[in-house]
């Protein structure tokens, strides 16, 4: 290669930059910001840091990555990677060097920062009325004169012992009927899906059973394995959407498949392949697989009666699966209206073209196997229903799991992603409406945005008198006041200190009401940026406090996206309101990482979203995911699903009439600060009362 | 090759021999007694000689076949045979010679002499009431107001016109939705099944639209493809079962399945690739493809607007395939129980043995891509009930079409195949039993036996005093007593010939009453087979008088066959009228293509079935095939044939006590004469009265 540096991107946390071609993948994460597990210190003895090589063109990026652009495979690195996993792309990045450009993704367990926004399910009330039941009979065998067919024997036991009637039996379903009476001695267990059809057979008696729901975010997939015969969750389990290498957000992706001959497809065709590889690890990681125990001479160990002794293994290619994705028998899908037509392989044009209309609402109970999904065959997926073009199922799952419509009180409901998405109402009434925030407000996309991991600066005040700055990072008690520069170990910003930023950039008066950097500035700490002397910036933390050894500052554009975001989501809530005929909301439910960071003061008094009672400001977390396991576990929560995407009213916010200037005034630092008199006391009140 | 003879064995006439290598494949099928198409005379220009070679290793019939036991491909053979055909063994019957033992497939069209049984559709009366119906309904296009989604939109008009509610939509329907309803103008037509579930849209209005009913037979395959909106048969086409190669019958294609890992699924495989040819074929039948019309030039020939003009090809690989299998909205599927089996992948073994049980008697709706099958990836497939073990939904077909139970008389419905299945009863009650009547009364297996095309006997007398035979064959007027020799061009016996032979052997004292040869023979025709001098036999025709220059004969064990075949005819009508308690039956309906051609006065007079009013006695040809067409055209039929299914009572014969008693006495020729006193002046009183 004759280029001295190359372009290294690192996915999910999206931190890019150029880096000197020669350095391994652990040097360059540590470039960039991104932290990579590597227990043995490089030595290539731990396997801790493998990570996979994305291939293609990624034009959103503006680089072309592949397994061409590392060094050669090393021996040692045949430890750690299995053949199956080498033609993935995977590699041990301590062993890796880059040679050229890079898109990397660094799976969740090689990140040394865990995230600490998991999308672990949350504690919600379901109650057990799954779609899919489990039912164990014993018939007569077949004689002469009562010569029945198989499986009308076995309807003639459910009718009695348990009532049901009229089943049918799904095709492949039956082919495993022969087979499972008569190895189970004329006892058999049958799945019977919505009391209706039969899914699977198995011989003998069997009592647990298994799910999956499933959240399809645009940028990440997080799944959560079910007992069902429990409800407990058993694993949960994320990557990143594989469909990233389209384009980052949900516009690109069409736009992918609007220029690209068979691009849907594609699209489609690497989701459900990241969607078998999930199943596989939630069922390898629920119940390893074990192999036979060996001695030290590699002789199998046998049991008393001669059996040989079987240990867990995690290996893979092991003999014995103990849960086998065919034996998953339901799963649930939540996701937005974009994601939800790449994934049925429906032509999402329309839903990226005014008026948006999705190509269907309506849930869909389709055959995983229709899908490519390797779960049992005879099983149904249940894909909730979408509200509208840019409310889609996500947001259906999130009212599915926090089920507004049961409750006087007024809530407003926000879920901020790539997009806001905004339910207002109670049991009278529900409208939505989406709003483009933009990624800024998650802390993506700005000069020195980082994910919620050890290092991100996450509190942070700033002195009116002198401009000096004071912070707190993740994973680290003491301020930066209280601490030697290099003790800071400083990467970047994350989604919940920006506010924080924001707000005390305006408070010291380092910034204006317009979000402009003010006129006078105090303190060396603002200045042009060397690269780029039109754009401003203000330095947050110097090089020397940083592990990235580079200054991270916050630009004039980083400030200008956040305005955006901040303005569109308020615009957004305050149509709304004006639409129900309303003043002030009685709860306000923050759905999504964003919401479990984010200080709800700070929100409030920068005009994210318009007054409310500060106790009634919660986080619901992953509430999409909830929604999707509520629609799991419980067929009556399917139906509210159907009901909620029917009768939620969705509101297209950019054509009300005065939306412009509505959104205008939202983009104002603070906006209309006398409407938060009861912060006193919880905010500084130089940011409360400066007009 | 250094062998000097070769075994040929042509289908579906199941003639065979050994020939001289270096012969061609038509010299070879005249001196085998089989016809095919030559109108050029063998000088490979006329292109009607098509045959198929067979590959593979046919135990059954104890030969190799493959395309390398032709001579090689002619250069003339491109002009008829495309790439396509030649990759499926197609050859000029007049181009290929002989190398080695050879399978060769006649196609229908190929054969000089037409199969006078022919499977065409009958006219039965069927109600027009389809499974799929067309709806075609205009939407408003979305706005921002009103920007519900595609799928809601279409229920929406459909709810208001046609009073259509709770549609599904299938999947694959689904995807073609938003490009169909854009590309009409917001005008789409939908295929509805069964009112519930959206199947297929189409852009603008439709109105029609085509299904397709199959017979699938142990040997041959049968479909009538038909307009569902008008109900008219468009074509009808038929093939030899593509399982034939794994067994002729079902008791050796089950014990193929359990000699044979992946057996079941390469049968089912096969049948489907036959299916999806069959289903092509009909479709290039009824619509033949157009391509654009070029004058003497080869220039493309415009018409007054510029376009080109299109004209009828019947050649592959053209341009516009006019009806097309995804075109096909429907399919009807009837056959045995083992057919059904292997059709679908279920387990056949236990319907192999006692006692008998199916996996599953109840009809089955099936999605076509499930199977396999070409057709609309949204259709349902309907798949006719299964009666029991030996009876499947062939019988229920014939069911169907003929309708005992709505009936007070009592009518005894005799399906022979393979299997003789057997229906007695009324609108109180119907029962069914199957008996092994064995391939012989079709006039299979049998030394001299063929099929009922020219050439083949089917009438025959011969002369109590000197044992003289005269006959006739189809074909030819006159009796052989009336013309030369060598214009008899005789081949062989056809099944409608078997039982006058029979009676006149009997009639005139060449057999006895127990079925042998009688001791004293009045004519030289009598004789030891040359090649087996234990076997005795009875020339019929004289080589001289052949096309094939053999002999006709039937041998001793000729007429064993016949005798086992109608001895469990009868054994299995008496016992089926026992259990009923009655001693007479109203009508005799006699199903497949041995009911078309059997003399019914001598059916009768020989004991094939029990006593009836001659005229009481008729043939309902190919009644599966046309109670699989009512099913496809009318709903109703399917539930009936549910209701056939759930309520005819099976009787499995061979467990009554006295069944080898009766079975004994019934093989006796004739069977107890007396019970046939109004056939006199019908049969020849020697027959009648003899004891």
């Amino acid at each position: 290669m004759d280029k001295k540096t190359a372009k290294v991107i690192f996915q999910p946390s999206g931190r890019r930059g150029e880096v000197e071609t020669g350095i391994n993948l652990i040097e360059a994460s540590r470039q960039l910001g991104v932290d990579i597990e590597a227990l043995c210190g490089e030595k290539k003895v731990c396997g801790k840091c493998k990570v996979r090589i994305e291939t293609g063109t990624f034009q959103k990026y503006g680089v072309t990555s592949g397994l061409e652009h590392v060094s050669d495979w090393q021996k040692e690195e045949d430890k750690f990677i299995t053949p199956s996993e080498r033609e993935l792309g995977f590699r041990l990045a301590c062993a890796a060097k880059v040679t050229g450009d890079l898109l990397v993704f660094v799976p969740e367990e090689s990140r040394a920062g865990k995230q600490v926004v998991s999308k672990a399910a949350r504690d919600i009330p379901i109650e057990w009325n799954p779609a899919v039941r489990l039912y164990s009979v014993t018939c007569q065998p077949p004689t002469f004169e009562e010569p029945t067919a198989d499986f009308e024997r076995v309807c003639t036991e459910l009718a009695k012992d348990f009532d049901l009637k009229d089943l049918r039996a799904d095709l492949f379903a039956l082919r495993k009927l022969p087979t499972a009476i008569r190895k189970g001695k004329w006892t058999v267990t049958v799945a019977v899906w919505n009391g209706s059809e039969v899914i699977n057979f198995w011989p003998g008696e069997v009592t647990d059973y298994y799910g999956i729901a499933v959240d399809i975010g645009t940028t990440t997939i997080a799944a959560y394995l079910c007992n069902l015969a429990t409800m407990q969750v058993m694993d949960t389990v994320s990557m990143m959407n594989p469909q990233c290498k389209y384009g980052e957000d949900v516009m690109a992706r069409i736009t992918y498949h609007q220029m690209t001959p068979g691009g849907l497809e594609r699209m489609s065709d690497d989701l459900i392949e990241g969607l078998n590889t999930l199943i596989k690890q939630a069922c390898t990681n629920t119940f390893p697989p074990l192999v036979k125990k060996k001695d030290d001479n590699g002789k199998v160990v046998k049991d008393a009666d001669g059996n040989p002794e079987l240990v867990e293994s995690p290996e893979e290619g092991v003999e014995y699966l103990r849960l086998e994705p065919g034996d998953i028998v339901d799963m649930t899908f939540g996701c937005n209206t974009a994601m939800h037509h790449i994934f049925l392989q429906l032509d999402p044009e329309p839903v990226g073209l005014a008026p948006f209309p999705p190509v269907v609402h309506h849930s869909l109970d389709l055959k995983a196997r229709d899908l490519g999904l390797v779960i049992n065959r005879g099983s149904y997926v249940f894909v909730l229903p979408n509200e509208a073009g840019f409310v889609g199922a996500d947001n259906v799952c999130v009212l599915v799991a926090e089920e507004p419509q049961k409750y006087e009180e007024i809530a407003l409901i926000i879920d901020i992603g790539t997009n806001g998405e905004l339910v207002l109402g109670n049991k009278d009434k529900l409208i939505s409406s989406s709003c483009a925030t933009g990624p800024a407000l998650e802390g993506a996309q700005l000069s020195c945005g980082m994910r919620a991991a050890p290092g991100a600066i996450e509190r942070i005040k700033i002195d009116p008198d002198t401009h000096e700055v004071d912070y707190k990072v993740i994973g680290r008690e003491a301020w930066k006041a209280f601490s030697e520069p290099k003790e800071m170990q400083t990467k970047g910003i994350c989604g919940s200190g920006i506010l924080d930023v924001l707000a005390e950039l305006y408070a010291s008066g380092v910034v204006a009401k317009s979000g402009r950097f003010a006129k006078e500035q105090k303190s060396e700490r603002f200045r042009s940026n060397p690269d780029n002397p039109r754009q401003k910036e203000f330095v947050i933390a110097w090089a020397n406090e940083t592990s990235i050894n580079k200054d991270v500052v916050i630009t004039q554009k980083d400030i200008r996206q956040i305005q955006l975001g901040k303005g569109a989501l308020y615009t957004g809530c305050k149509l709304m309101m004006r639409r129900m005929g309303i003043e002030k909301v009685d709860t306000v439910k923050i759905a999504g990482a964003f919401g479990t960071h984010v200080d709800k003061a700070k929100a409030l008094a920068m005009g994210l979203f318009p007054d409310c009672d500060l106790d009634k400001v919660m986080s619901v977390g992953n509430a999409a995911g909830d929604g999707a396991r509520a629609a799991l576990l419980d067929v009556a929560r399917r139906e509210e699903a159907d009901w909620i995407a029917r009768n939620v009213e969705y509101i297209e916010l950019t054509v009300e009439e005065d939306f412009e200037q509505q959104f205008m005034e939202s983009m104002q630092l603070p906006h209309m600060t006398d409407e938060f008199p009861h912060l006193e006391g919880v905010v500084r009140p130089e940011i409360l009362h400066q007009k």
